[in-house]
């Protein structure tokens, strides 16, 4: 195994979010389950965007942001996934590359735009998401620099790859070029409502391919189809070699075939925004992996970028991770 | 005069703000001088953001952020100003139309983009902005709507209109427009660049055609070629019905032939971004205006909204104005 240049690729649905603050009527007369994700169509997602209040546009999508925390933490990151040559997509390329992430993809030049994501803030900083794929589904086998994936130390993956086709076939591949350069191959669940649409394939998965595996405890809770979590914690133990389990508040738990390590939450000033929080929880976790820490230290890494993005609006973190780590002693 | 069923039309250049955050090496390396607004073109654009740190992306606009503010006191307005048919002017023009704003100026279909406003916000909360006009350039006195105008108590305008030298035309006819109407006519300075660029217009045009004048001290200095603030208070005192100047956390300083009224500025907790602080007075000072109170409640109420802006990022309140005016007993 060649010497990583790289510690992390992402693959991802590339997307801009645009935040905009509700309230439970709203989202109970549009028909939305809080604190999960909706796929949309553009008519759709014309029609809510349309009675949804004013809103602020960002660059998003889950791999996305926990590559951009990575970078944050001073680790090195890229990423893969596919916009079009439109306003949105330059703003998501900018603001990748801006940070010093890699990121290569090449711009779909027709078919749909770049994907949004319509992220509605609770005033108890709940979201709730409503994604439109727009250009995502163009990304496809042919996107992914099997260069780049032999450089990374882990190839980090979302569950929502599996809703685009062609993604789905492409994480397969990435999946496999990972391991065929004796790299690592990381997974998120997602979402609980991904975790229905996918679970068959997402077990297979998870036994076969996946080394490190992120699920907060609605989604493991899907996965097995259970209440209990700590029967989903002992489902998951041994699938795969780390399953890393987190539960807002109550922390988290690392779960390997050996032995099961306690994270509490990082304590926080305020709750603005939980947008992010599992995204920014994986930077922090796998920065730690790709420079050696401890499972204990992994997870301390991770609650704290987690508790940094929940402080704010918004799913990239606002202060460089690396002077918070730092101050906190984990670096 | 028939009766008015808007308070404020503001007609001004739309544009979409891109905030990031910034130090005073960038902003000294890049030649900006801190505070004011550059007029950029497309490949400055370009270049200038490839430069830039991640950012945010929210609609803005001078004229518009003040129209906003109206909205956001309960008042009621409408907008003209130019965007292109794509991605950012879209966003701009739902941010608007979804606080209850009148916008119906039509989109061009070819020529520039969308209008960007680069905007680099320092450690102080100072901000430093570089505009590309875009579609802007495409506002023409073919897209001033005489009904609009003519229903309106007040006709805002700002000084950056000057730059485009259509948009320019457009600001004589609808001042025409709205005296003929028997309406008020309102102008804000912008920018002290602004205000060396278009003297002896902004001079004369002061003089003849504007009731209500907005600028902070800088502004008023440059305009009347003074570093002494009473020596331009002296100079603007009836050169318009009523000459607002603020003074950032000085307060500001209401002008008539006959009198002058001081108002404090309203404290705040935290300063974070400066941008849109004179924008958001203007919208508490002529809402006051629109709804008959005397110059000091106006101003009161211009300093309340400027003080909601200044304590987050981004040009738009967060917090529906209406509430903190209501709280403080100004409505």
């Amino acid at each position: 195994m060649a010497a990583s240049s790289l510690d992390v690729v992402g693959i991802g649905n590339a997307m801009v979010d645009v935040l905009a603050r509700t309230d439970d009527s709203f989202l109970a007369a549009q028909g939305l389950v809080k604190g999960t994700t909706a796929l949309i169509d553009a008519a759709r997602a014309e029609a809510l965007y349309a009675q949804m209040g004013p809103g602020i546009e960002m660059s998003g999508g889950s791999v996305a942001n926990t590559i951009a925390g990575i970078a944050s933490l001073g680790g090195r990151g890229a990423y893969i996934g596919k916009v079009r040559d439109d306003q949105l997509g330059a703003v998501f390329a900018h603001d990748l590359r801006a940070i010093g992430v890699r990121f290569d993809t090449p711009a779909s030049i027709e078919g749909p735009a770049t994907a949004r994501c319509l992220v509605l803030v609770s005033g108890d900083a709940q979201r709730t998401m409503n994604t439109y794929l727009g250009a995502c589904v163009e990304l496809g086998p042919e996107d992914l620099d099997r260069t780049v994936i032999g450089a990374a130390q882990v190839t980090y993956l979302e569950g929502y790859l599996f809703d685009p086709p062609r993604a789905k076939a492409a994480f397969r591949d990435a999946a496999a070029i990972a391991h065929g350069a004796g790299r690592k191959v990381s997974l998120s669940l997602s979402d609980p409502f991904c975790v229905e649409r996918h679970r068959g394939d997402f077990r297979a998965l998870i036994r076969d391919h996946v080394d490190i595996l992120f699920a907060n405890e609605i989604e493991i809770g899907s996965l097995y189809e259970t209440k209990d979590f700590d029967a989903a914690a002992r489902a998951v133990r041994g699938e795969c070699e780390i399953a890393v389990l987190t539960r807002s508040a109550k922390g988290s738990i690392v779960v390997t075939a050996g032995e099961s390590v306690r994270v509490a939450a990082t304590p926080i000033a305020q709750l603005v925004d939980t947008t992010g929080a599992g995204d920014l929880y994986a930077s922090g976790f796998l920065y730690g992996i790709t420079h050696g820490r401890d499972l204990a230290a992994c997870g301390r890494l991770g609650s704290l970028c987690a508790a940094e993005v929940i402080g704010h609006f918004g799913a990239r973190p606002e202060t460089p991770l690396k002077d918070l780590a730092a101050k906190a002693g984990l670096l």
